[in-house]
């Protein structure tokens, strides 16, 4: 971590200042937990009241407000308050191993430059690793599989044959992508594996939680697009293909053969059964279930998963659904009355 | 993977063919994607369409149909397709790698004959290994656990203590077989860890997913029957007793001391509370919350699950809940209305 | 496992007989699965009938009953027979390596005494181990984390950089530990990876299931309290504060920067949103989705989850919606009659 000026801090992510540009900054932290000397930011409506009364240094915001900080003005201060953690603290700095004796590598594998490859790593035959790459201990790299320049595996990470890794890819520790897929034709009641022939193809920037799996594909490959963010415990099934810049958060999972556009977020723990697609900028509630195709820009919550903005009210009368039914016994009861009456 | 006329292949599954028998087939893939040399199949009748316009040299069906492909007319065609891919592409081919020297094997472990023992794996003492198993870098195999013969185990998995696996079951990579229960007695608020002495028993043809966690038995031993597969990042409680044949998709979970008869499916995160009996042939669909005792062949829905027959009308209708509550309104001001005039 | 008299068992405990002292104990096991020379408990009313027709040789109640068996009557059967169980069978009994030279462990990490350091372990640089460890193959343990004494990491357990373990954690094999919390700003359609500057803290006696996943904060640490409990593939989002003495069953998530108080219950397959403040002995159902605060003491069930004593009247409705349909175009239909035959 190194220290700045919040002149120098705007300059960097081209913002303004209102106050003072030779404030000091050592670190970065929220609106509630800043003290002297840190930098916060207020992205969300929700904490104004905060800006006001935080003991941070300097704040990022979007406009001129009351504040107990000096400003930093930025168009998109989330974005800007990441440039200056980057700036401030860096990424995780690797330690440099080198290619340790102790790892397990095939002699049919090509590995570029300036790789780390640790301790009880393995790169089985005809696998390829790219330059720069760093693959912590435990790792696996199956036969004939690739990976591209500058990823980052985390211990125990594991990478079955054939599959394909592009640039930056990141796996977090623990995390399996390219195991069969889960795939058995059923006959006279015994489930016979079939052969998952198709790969995992990871394009460039993708990550991958922790304990997360990805399914190789049956016949063709399971895919997942540049930049898509995957988090903890996600699965993918075989032959599913994300576009790009999608997030999956934690939990989420993904049947056999669906298809997915660019810029779909998907909540916490949503399921979504195979063979569907869904399409662009697609946004689905945490625990939704979703169980047929879903169109461009949709937003959808529930299970079964319906448009988000009825979907928030119909879920929720599900509270009333005990007096709903006692109002109808009430009416059958006072229409007996009348019909009664009248007869 | 090898090439061979459809004759060859028909005769393998036992399939007659409508079409030519000489076509060369090179390859399998889906109705979709299949080009020429390639053969495909037809399971579900929603594609039936893409028969008439496959680019496939070969189309396994059932019965005739109008095709642009030759016909392969085979009583069950996934069946014969798994085949076929078995046939043309074979399993996966393991590197023959013997017992490393970089394996950490017990002295007094025993191991078969014609075992992959690969570096990094650990086999505990007075272990027992079958014939012609594979063990994957950083697989763990603990004190006195007993593997059958033709079991393969995935990178990373691991098997604790006293387990049992029988033959050719197959662990993928980072799979758990046997860790602790999650039992404690609570005591003045304090929970206390509860030594969890049942086993695993993983009976024949057994397959568990990646990032899958099967716990040991707190008093009796969990246990898997014949031919149950389980996906990706399931979870199994301590004591619970899965009969052969199931499936249980990806993210399904399962607490304590349940069992299930033969030839149940359970979908995609399908969660089923402890200390209940379902019965044989059970359908549970995928998210489904399960919260009693299930008869044999039901086929159920939804969180709480019920019937499925009636689940999937009555979860549908929740979308109409607004409207719903509306009429009910509606009704009580034209009651209200009536009420008064007759008074 | 040891054997010994029902008095001595007795005496263990605190609790009193009602029945032969001198009956000899050789095993525990369940009401219904017991046999001679067993211990059982009744900790549940649904099962007392089982008491009367068990084949144990002796049953722990917490008052006088009909039975079988000899009656060991303690105030908290459960805690009693948990007692029992450690005295007669102990906990797991690890075989001592000391440190293995097969280990891979930086010369300026710090290992107390008596640790048990498998092959194929990892131990990074600056790292402080405590007294009377146990790593087993796979651990790894990141540069400068530090844990207390009596730890068991089973195998590929994975603890990131700087991340702090109290005394007498376990962390279930392949569970991660510390990983990147799920956290990008997302400028023009790309989502840039943000910094985790935060650690993750686990207290004393914290226990960690296979499969699961503890991101790091991204700013703040994410802190899971002493004495908590959490099963298999279960997600923890970053700057996630847990407090003491919770229990989160396996399949549970909780989003980031979420406030738990302590002895809260999670069942399996909850989701909890980020930033939210759930109090003090909350309990919440399995499948639950809590999407805001929750005060001290609520039970809560459902997704979207609210107050159990209604929800589960409520959920069960579910069910008869089509009835409560055609109940209210019955009653549409009646008023129509009515309101005609009045004009």
């Amino acid at each position: 971590m190194q220290s700045n000026t919040l002149a120098e801090l705007a300059q960097h992510v081209g913002g303004r200042i209102v106050g003072n540009p030779n404030t000091v900054i050592t670190g970065a932290a929220t609106l509630e937990n800043a003290h002297s000397g840190q930098i916060t930011f207020l992205s969300n409506k929700k904490y104004i009241p905060l800006v006001k009364t935080t003991q941070a240094a300097a704040a990022i915001v979007n406009q001129e407000m009351e504040s107990s900080a000096d400003l930093l003005i930025a168009e998109d201060p989330y974005y800007a308050f990441m440039q200056i953690v980057v700036f401030l603290y860096g990424h995780r700095k690797h330690e440099p191993t080198g290619i340790s004796p102790q790892a397990n590598i095939a002699p049919s594998a090509h590995i570029g430059q300036n790789c780390h490859i640790h301790p009880f790593a393995t790169i089985s035959s005809d696998a390829t690793i790219g330059n720069d790459c760093i693959l912590y201990p435990g790792v696996f790299i199956g036969p004939r599989a690739k990976l591209g320049n500058d990823c980052i595996l985390y211990p125990n990470a594991v990478v079955y044959d054939e599959c394909i890794l592009g640039n930056r890819v990141i796996l977090q520790a623990n995390a399996t992508v390219g195991e069969d897929g889960f795939g058995y034709a059923t006959y006279k009641g015994v489930h016979h594996k079939i052969p998952q022939i198709g790969r995992v193809i990871l394009e460039d920037d993708v990550e991958i939680g922790s304990g997360s799996a990805i399914e190789r594909g049956t016949l063709e490959d399971t895919i997942i697009g540049e930049g898509t963010k995957i988090g903890d415990t996600v699965t993918i099934g075989h032959g599913t293909r994300i576009g790009p810049h999608c997030l999956l958060v934690p939990q989420a999972g993904i049947a056999g053969s669906a298809t997915l556009g660019h810029h779909c977020v998907l909540g916490g723990q949503v399921g979504v059964i195979g063979h569907i697609k869904i399409g662009n900028m697609v946004r689905i509630g945490a625990q939704a279930g979703v169980i047929g195709d879903v169109p461009d820009g949709k937003e959808i919550v529930g299970s079964p998963a319906i448009d988000a903005s009825k979907a928030r009210r119909s879920y929720a009368l599900i509270e009333y659904l005990p007096e709903l039914r006692r109002s109808i016994k009430d009416i059958e009861r006072r229409l007996r009355t009348m019909e009664k009456s009248e007869s």
